[in-house]
């Protein structure tokens, strides 16, 4: 396989993806893990938990792949048939494999647990098979050679499959001398839409180099944009496009790889030993949610405020009730008041206030669903800005949480500039 | 194809899929909407935008299936494929379409635009075939039979899509004068694991009836069981399962179809025209975050305290300084104190209050990483709980958060059961 590009496969089963009861983002997730090698994947035929079709497609795909990878069926019920269909093709009987014994062991002891009958299905694996280990769950993936395909069955679990591909795409890294050449760097951006980015690189970078491959990655609420080169002398025309859309739209770029917005606003804050609070009315917690869902957070963050009725905003906050009687909840000064509130009952540097309207009811002629206020900045410097960001509930709590996020990133930064998402969604 | 259910397959088309740059969410709803006649898919098969591949795909599944449902490759541009590769299967030319035209140029007046060569190549259609209309975006649908499998080639922009499909089940509805006896019933669970619970029932229901299939999606923080019938005759099996289902872990079972856990205690809050609290260290914001996520949540949440910091917690929910020397952040009395506090400066009914060591760091050997402690209740009848839950930082919070919601909808519904999880996490 080493030095030539392998024909990949995927086969995905589970009823619940069958029925779209779950959306399968998993295929998604081992597309781009293998795409980081420049191993692409040719075709990916999901199934349901049904024993004849899965041995059908697996023993097609063996016939022509040189690498199979199987998602889904690990688990200890007698629908997960991924074992026993690999075996099927393999040509070899079940065995309870030792390895395996003994990480289901480990995993049921430091749950206090027995190793109980169905926990021991999961043992039961092809003879003669390697383990790949899975440092999360309880389901060991294996490794299966049958003819020149090898077939690697990992578990549906997105968490338990996203550390095993760390182990997978080592593994075939090595194993690929030419995927030490082929590099990906990967931007973390917020406020772009992908269209927009697209036809403004376009516009603006007219011989942009055919080596260096453009991709783009929409989520909610970042955007990725993914730089890839095949050969280290693609390199240099990569950091010259790199550079290129530095200059497009550096403030909109919040950092490399994975980097999430809450983890650079706590890294500016900790580098400044400085301190962010929250008063979140329509985001609901969200916006410290996502402060804390990074380890550490501590540090920087020490204390929210979630005040979605009126009287609590003044109870706890200290916002003034004629000004929430005469202006609403959702206006500047409310919101201007749930900083000044939050920053000094938490003895915070920095504060980040939002009150909006999530609907999908609530909305008025006056301000409609989609309206809300920002406040953000330090004790006797708070800005304030209307935005209008009409979207589905969860939708714009998610987008909302993260341009209070991004106000500060970009305040602790010192950056000036508007972000491009105001001229769509300012209001006044 | 009336009065029996058709063999389904799906072929989808897209470099962005196979990238992973787009999680495939269109074959999901697809899915769904043919489970709502009782149609299930029973493959489906995705690859790239290669005219080989596809017409080798699509001519394999036109001769053992009934139905194929073509998704995206229906644009403007060099790389949809999908009439050329539809037309070849079919053994007939590319034809100009007179409906097609009508419905572009219609589209195009709409929007003041001219109809240039990229939008009348979405025109060039299979010859013959007829026309699946799209209300939303320029690209029609077609409908062409090959021997006896129909093909349907529909858009890949999920909201055209939508649209279509709305067309295609109502017409297979009418072909399928069944479909109104296939039905399913999902009960949405907390504190069961997969394998316990399919355990529990193995040993419990040994006369299961095959009529009845039992199905379960693991999800965090919730667990789905499933049960699917065929006919209406299977109706009263599936209603004595049912039952047995809630004997067994009746007081686990937060409601039917999609019941969140917080919309659950919002429910029951509303019901009762009470109010709940929450103060949170460890899950961070979440469990406020979970409850406004849901829409309506302002009648029954109406204040939340994130306090992070020990100084925090005393400055705003009067924590006493003392207790937090001598017990500790993570301790029953502390806990407690924020309960109460919380529910005197946010004057409600309910509290939920959580204290832990989420990690990755921050343990110790008195207190490793996943001890936590609960409080919940009412103001003078508080209850408190230690757990310990040692798992990556975000499951944490997220079981944690769930486990919250939890005490109180049991609390609310006067249950006085302990829940499973109280045996394997359960500290003193």
């Amino acid at each position: 396989m080493a030095n030539q590009t392998p024909h990949v496969q995927l086969l995905l089963t589970g009823n619940e993806i069958m029925s779209g009861d779950t959306v399968d983002s998993n295929s998604a997730l081992i597309a781009r893990r293998l795409g980081e090698l420049g191993v692409p994947v040719l075709r990916k035929v999901t199934v349901g938990d049904d024993r004849n079709l899965l041995i059908r497609e697996l023993a097609a795909m063996a016939e022509v792949a040189d690498l199979v990878i199987v998602n889904g069926g690990l688990g200890p019920t007698v629908d997960d048939l991924t074992a026993e269909v690999v075996a099927a093709v393999a040509g070899v009987p079940l065995a309870e494999h030792p390895g395996a014994i003994a990480h289901l062991e480990a995993w049921c002891a430091r749950r206090n647990l027995p190793l109980n009958a169905a926990n021991r299905k999961q043992a039961m694996l092809p003879a003669g098979c390697a383990l790949l280990d899975n440092p999360v769950g309880s389901a060991v993936g294996f490794d299966v050679s049958v003819g020149s395909c090898r077939i690697l069955s990992t578990p549906g679990v997105p968490g338990e499959l996203a550390k095993m591909l760390d182990i997978i795409v080592a593994d075939l890294g090595r194993r690929l001398e030419r995927a030490s050449e082929h590099s990906v760097l990967r931007l973390q951006t917020f406020g772009l839409g992908e269209s927009s980015a697209q036809q403004l690189i376009a516009d603006a970078c007219p011989d942009w180099p055919a080596e260096v491959e453009l991709g783009f990655r929409a989520g909610a609420p970042q955007m990725e944009i993914k730089l890839s080169v095949d050969s280290a002398a693609a390199l240099p025309a990569r950091d010259l496009c790199r550079a290129q859309l530095e200059s497009l739209f550096g403030d909109h770029i919040i950092g490399e790889g994975d980097t999430q917005l809450a983890e650079a606003v706590l890294d500016l804050l900790r580098a400044r030993g400085k301190t962010l609070t929250t008063a979140e009315s329509c985001t609901g917690g969200l916006v410290a949610s996502m402060l804390t869902r990074i380890a550490g957070s501590s540090d920087a963050f020490h204390a929210g405020f979630v005040t979605y009725a009126n009287d609590i905003k003044s109870a706890v906050l200290g916002v003034d009730e004629q000004t929430l009687q005469e202006h609403g909840a959702v206006s500047e000064p409310v919101v201007r008041q749930m900083a000044e509130g939050a920053l000094a009952r938490a003895s915070a540097d920095y504060v980040i206030a939002v009150s909006g309207i999530a609907g999908p009811t609530g909305g008025t002629p006056d301000k409609p669903v989609g309206t809300v206020w920002l406040a953000w900045g330090e004790r006797d410097a708070i800005e304030t800005l209307q935005l209008c960001w009409p979207v589905e509930r969860t939708l714009f709590q998610t987008m909302l949480a993260a341009a209070g996020l991004d106000m500060i990133r970009r305040r602790l930064l010192g950056l000036n500039s508007q972000p491009r998402y105001f001229a769509q969604r300012r209001v006044g």
